[in-house]
Parts: C-alpha cells; structure tokens; sequence
C-alpha cells in the first residue's frame, strides 16, 4: 500500500525485450547464461510493478559488482545443513536473485512436506525486491515471507550511529483470482529513492520522520538526509514509536544475519562498497495454509475487501491494502503492451548498453493518456 | 524498548503471593484448578516487567469473563488437524492463557522435531502479554514469535472506521546468560493505555501519530482519541508511513484471526463485550537455531550488545535494545523481593478480593528510593 505516485511516462518497453536486455548485461559482464534469467526476471518484476527503485535502475550495480568480482560469475548456492522443515544455505557469493531463487525453490518443497519452511542464506548479495521472492511462494499457494538484511542506512532509535540496514519484511498471502495481499516494506519509514525525488523536484523539505541528519537528529531537509544522514525507523523518533521500527529492523537482521551467520548489523559493509563480499544474509517462511482451517483464500478476500470497502475519510482516498498500488501499476503495464519509463530512465539504459557494448532493447513512445 | 517510564510505588507483594491471590480469584469465578496458575503466571509475567496494563491491572477482565460464561470455565483446548511442522489448535472458548499454555507445548514440541513450527488457534480469548508465550519457547533455547488479533480499536490508514485491532508481534531471540532480544508491540503507535495516562496526568496533548478522532482523523487530544476515537498504526498517518504499521497490523490478522478460522478484523467482538464469545485467532512460530550456523546466542549477545554500545545522540539517554525496560524492571522486583503497584492498584485489588469474597495477598510498604 505504497501512497500512489503521480508520474508521466515517455516509453514502452515489451516485457520480453527487457528480460533478454538485461541478461545480454549481465551476461556481458560474466554472468552464466544458466544464471542470467533469474537476475532479468527479478529487475523486470519490480518494474512491472512501479517499484522503479528496485528495477532496472539498478541493473549497473549488478553488472559493476560481477565485473569487480566482488559478486561470483558463477558462484553456485548450495545447503549446507538441512532438518525438518529447515535449511541453511551458502550463498557462494552469486547474484543475490540466483541465491534468492535458489532458496525459494527449496523452501517451497519444504513448505509442501512439513506445512511450514525456514531457509536461511549466507554469503548472499542485494538481491532486489523482497516481495520477488515472496510472490513466487504464493503462486504456488503459500503464505511467503521473505526478509534481508542491507547496508548501514538507518539510525537505531536514540543512536548517533547507522548501524542497521533498511531491512525490509514482505508478507504475502494468495486470495482469489489472482488477487491477495501483499506487504512489501522496509523497516525504515521510507526509502532513500522517495526523498531523493523530493531533492531533484528541489522540495525544500520532507515529512518529519523520514530521515536524520549526520548526527541522528531528525531533519526535513533531503540534502541533510542524502548527506551525511541517513534514514529513522518505521514511526520516526522515539516518542511516535520509532523504537518499535529499530525493533522490527532488528528482528530481519537476526532472522538473516544473525541466524544464517552472515554478516550483521554495522558490520555489513557499505552500500555499494567493493573493497569486500557483501556476505548479506536472508531469510524466507512458507506456510501452507492447507494444514489450517478450509477456504483460506477465500477469507483472505473477504479480509481484503471488507477493508477496501471502509468509509474513508477521504472520498477522493480509497482505503487501500498492501499490493494495491502494484497492482494497478501493472494493470497499466498489461493496457500498454510493456513496462513504462521515464526518458531519463532509458537514457540511462543506454549508457549501460553502450558501456558494455550490448544491444538495446526496442521500445515506442508512451501514448496513454489516462 | 519501550520507553523508560518514571513511576513511584507504594507496595511490594511477593511473587507467590500474587501467584496464590489470582488462583484463587479466577478459581472462585469458575476456573478449574489445573488451569489457574496458567492465568496467575500470565499476569505475573507481565507485571514483573513492569507492563502494568497487561497484568493483575486485568485480572477484572478475566473473572469477568468467567461469569458472564462468554469464557468457558472448563474449556480443553485441543489439536484439530496437524502434518510435518503445523498444528490447529481449537481453544474450545477457555481462557486465553490456557489456550497459549497449550499451543506453547504443542509447538515447542514440533519445533524440535521439525526445526520449525506453526501452531494457530482459533475459539480463544484474551490471552494478556504475547511476549509470555515467546518467552516460554526461547527459554527452551528457540526463536519465540506469538501473535494475537483483538478487539477493533484502531483505524486502518485512510479508514474512518475501526477495523483493526492493536495486533500484537512478539519475537524473542535468546542470548547468553539469560539476556536475550524481547520484541514484544502492538501495531498501533502505542497502546490506550499510555493514552489514559497522559489524561489522568491532565495532559492537554499528546505526541501526532497516537490516535485519531471519531471521524478517523489524527487528534493530540486525549479525550477524543479514548471518547469514541482510536488508535493510529505504527507510523501514523500515512505520509510519515502509518500504511506500513497498518500492512503489519493485517499480517497478524491473516496470521491470527484469517489462518484458523476465527473471527478477524472488523467482525471481532468489542473490547469488553460479553454479547457473544470472542472467537480470537492466535498464532506461534518457534524456530530452532540448532538447525542453522553454530553459536547462534553468541552473535545474539555480540548483535544486542553492539547495539547498546552505539554512541547516544543525548549521552543521558543510552541506545537500548527490546526487552532492556522489562529487563530493568525484572531487577528492580528481584531487589525488592516481589512486585511493585501504586497504592491505587493495591486498591483495585482489594475490591476484587472483596467482590468474590478471597483472602487478599500479603504485602509490604515500598521502601526503595533510588
């Protein structure tokens, strides 16, 4: 239930033009072809679903990070330790989508013979939108939960430090027809992509509660947050309920790093730092609701749309639940015939195919008016 | 980390004291006596740690409930379907403490069997503190997270209904040497409990972010919050992020209420209501760490402690990680030789002893002044 984001568009991207584009990057930059898929898919779901922070513009981290070495070409994730419904993963240091599929697939299976499933991996990498991994559990009719730990963003409550990541929790549970609830957040109140589009539209300030400055002290100016500073926990400061916020935020690291025995905390390196391995650490939880009551997607709808139905407070602001926003982001995406950008954005692009000497994608011009 | 809270105390009863005066009011009300103590210890629990509103604060509630017969005094919950690492548990409408109690063994059981498991229950009620029932698992040396729906209390974000209730998420890491990682929140910004103090207190204001009128929109008056207002989610409105806390709060209705087959959001029972039986859903994950990499309570302790060592952006008010107020409330008691209530809860619980005609509880002045 991300606020709805008023936004123009230029171009038209077929989804099937993308998903081969970016796996000619990622391949180019030494990614194993057997591998490229799952990096391709990841980028083009966030996308398909507004996301853009967590899409394509971010595919030069990927390609950067294979051509340092920093992540494995063709590191293979394999489990190291496995009983009842749980497994631990080594990562080996691949892409953080081939290390994330990987692990879907085992905790799906696990999920189907014990009702319930943990997969934890090491020696992973940034492996994009949570709620990636999430759907793909509940396509298959399970309830998926899927978390990682990040680079130091975020000030604990009270702390002059960053000293956690933006930790995110996605929840999603199928309803009917394809619909069905879908939590995707990070534990910080916003993410940095939000207060850097209210810094390029040149807005002097941002809602209290978004960000601190280099010192931990909350601040509404973006150049102060984009500075030195840094992100504050779900509910802000301390008194609005901030610390609830570092205590979920610390709730992913331990259930990721702490648990897989990856790196944690202030010891993950930075964002985008080479010198040295991510070594993040993930987590996912399948439930088969089959093991509970009957007609589970059923209620699950019915929760949904008796909440949609509340009498808002705002006639022109529908209640909204977690996914909503995704979801008709990707009903315009489905009227469009592909994935929508900015011109910035495919200018962007093009400076990556031609860094790495690969083939553009085919687009049009964006003509929807609506 | 809830935040520190300057009270004085009149009064010190011994733990087995109050263990015995609860047993023998909630028996007086009609409960059997091999499921009072679970209730005794419940309150205890949550009065130990300083978390007034959840302990003998209460115990009206459950006598009540007894009477009315909208709890029955002999229920016997019991398991209703279970496979690999799940159970559904029916709590057949006895005490909430029973009902988790029960749950608790059930699925600390499969944890160890499985490496994970997830019981739910339905036809609960109340069951005080969710954090009592994650305690009992990670003192068994597992990952404890229990869940609860309630009461319809707070207003989803953009709703100007009540259709949630405070949902709570409790998740307990343990540490070395009895020190641990003790999540234990609701989903709203804070409980109504706070929200009476600062009226009692003569507060004209409290902080934005805590509750919301009649209509759904957010008031810093208390008497309009506890009038026919409500709370707000965690994050509060929805510019600073109140969604999120309202996708956490639906998590645990679906994890609660929507998985077993209870009654969920808008459609439980009011607070206090004795019209019909509650029908809450509860649900417990437990996880153990032996199945994932060795030394798990190490990191833990190293995770917790370096996150209390962080530098303060106020030097008087230290970094704390959840648990540390109940941690330093538990020494306080443990000083003392029992817990500690103001003069007016000592009270309170004097015309519960005379209203069911039981012997009161022994007890001291309270005499330490640090």
């Amino acid at each position: 239930m991300a606020q709805e984001r008023g936004r123009d568009y230029d171009a038209v991207v077929p989804i099937d033009e993308m998903l081969s584009f970016v796996q000619r990057c990622v391949e180019k930059s030494g990614c194993i072809s057997t591998q490229s898929r799952a990096v391709a898919e990841m980028l083009v779901y966030a996308d398909e679903r507004g996301h853009f922070s967590h899409g394509v513009n971010r595919l030069h981290i990927y390609t950067r990070d294979l051509a340092t070495g920093t992540t494995k070409s063709d590191g293979k994730p394999s489990i190291v330790k496995q009983k009842g419904g749980t497994a631990l993963v080594d990562g080996d240091s691949a892409l953080g989508p081939i290390v994330g599929r990987f692990c879907v697939e085992v905790g799906t299976k696990l999920a189907k013979e014990n009702g319930i499933s943990i997969v934890t991996a090491r020696n992973s990498n940034h492996y994009g939108a949570a709620g990636h991994y999430a759907t793909m559990a509940a396509e298959k009719g399970l309830i998926g939960m899927a978390f990682t730990n990040t680079s130091p963003c975020l000030f604990p409550t009270r702390s002059s430090e960053k000293a956690l990541g933006s930790n995110p929790i996605s929840f999603f549970a199928p309803a009917t027809n394809g619909d069905g609830f879908n939590l995707d957040m990070a534990t910080s109140t916003v993410a940095y992509g939000k207060i850097e589009v209210a810094q390029r539209k040149s807005k002097p300030e941002v809602p209290r509660g978004w960000g601190a400055d280099a010192h931990g002290v909350e601040t509404t100016k973006p150049s102060e947050i984009l500075g030195d500073g840094g992100l504050l926990p779900v509910g802000g400061v301390e008194e609005r309920g901030g610390y609830k916020g570092t205590g979920l935020c610390m709730m992913v690291e331990i259930l990721c790093g702490v648990l897989s025995g990856a790196h944690f905390g202030k010891n993950v390196r930075e964002w985008q730092g080479v010198a040295r391995e991510a070594d993040l650490g993930q987590c996912y939880i399948f439930i088969d609701p089959e093991c509970f009551a009957d007609g589970f997607t059923s209620r699950v709808q019915q929760f949904i749309d008796e909440t949609r139905e509340l009498t808002p407070v705002d006639p022109n602001l529908p209640v909204r639940v977690p996914g909503d926003f995704a979801r008709t982001h990707r009903q315009l995406v489905k009227e469009e015939g592909g994935l929508v950008y900015h011109g910035s954005q495919i200018e962007h692009l093009k400076g990556i195919a031609e860094e790495l000497n690969v083939e553009l994608f085919k687009y049009r011009p964006f003509t929807n008016e609506n």
